[in-house]
């Protein structure tokens, strides 16, 4: 690990990353135990065929971690401190969805070393999911 | 399940509810390798004894995740649909730390069934380490 190396590199307001994932029932029933929500709507199909979604929609707070990672692993990247995060769940995440997260810098303050990422996650077919800013130190 | 019957039920301003975690670094590697965020400030204690907090600490969104579990099952409970979730990441949670969360019902628009609540996290010691508001469709 080269720690000092690494946090001496600030990103730059436009930098952009990416990545992608399916959300498989076995991850949301893993997701589940994990974190203990095991609210049925994210795992019984019965029940959620009773809500307005009409079948299992993933944990909003499951689909929202991959910003964590993207955050933690590519921008701005490991050794990154999460100091802040608003989210809004704007349209469900159904069970089997393959979801891609995306961050863009909108502001650095270098003097702090904080970093303000736009944050979204949208749906393969193009409906976003999920909306918001996090606010890392670097 | 008795969808129909909770989806009536809705909560009063002032409710509150509450639970704690204690974060062993089994459940820590589990949710790095499942959500894929693999930063060392989690992992590592060699790299993170190089960082301000000097020791392995727990993603915030792990710790966050807590929040997601008393409202979905406890308050408002099993059928609640996550709007918003603001997060201000105010202490770290050290790997092996128990925290508890609570959050508290702080407004309720029955019309649209929307409930807001005070959501915070805090450690054993007595330090503050999560806070922020939810919103949830019920």
């Amino acid at each position: 690990m080269t720690a000092l190396g690494e946090s001496d590199t600030l990103p730059s307001v436009g930098q952009r990353a990416t990545r992608s994932c399916e959300f498989t029932p076995a991850m949301v029933a893993q997701f589940a135990t994990l974190v203990g929500d095991r609210n049925p709507v994210h795992l019984d199909a019965d029940y959620a065929a009773t809500t307005p979604f009409g079948a299992p929609i993933v944990h909003g707070m499951f689909a929202a971690s991959l910003l964590s990672g993207i955050l933690g692993e590519q921008l701005p990247g490991p050794g990154s401190i999460y100091l802040g995060q608003s989210l809004r769940f704007e349209a469900p995440v159904f069970v089997g969805d393959t979801v891609t997260a995306s961050v863009e810098v909108v502001a650095v303050r270098a003097e702090k070393r904080i970093v303000t990422l736009r944050t979204e996650c949208v749906r393969e077919d193009g409906v976003r999911v999920i909306s918001g800013e996090a606010v890392v130190k670097r």
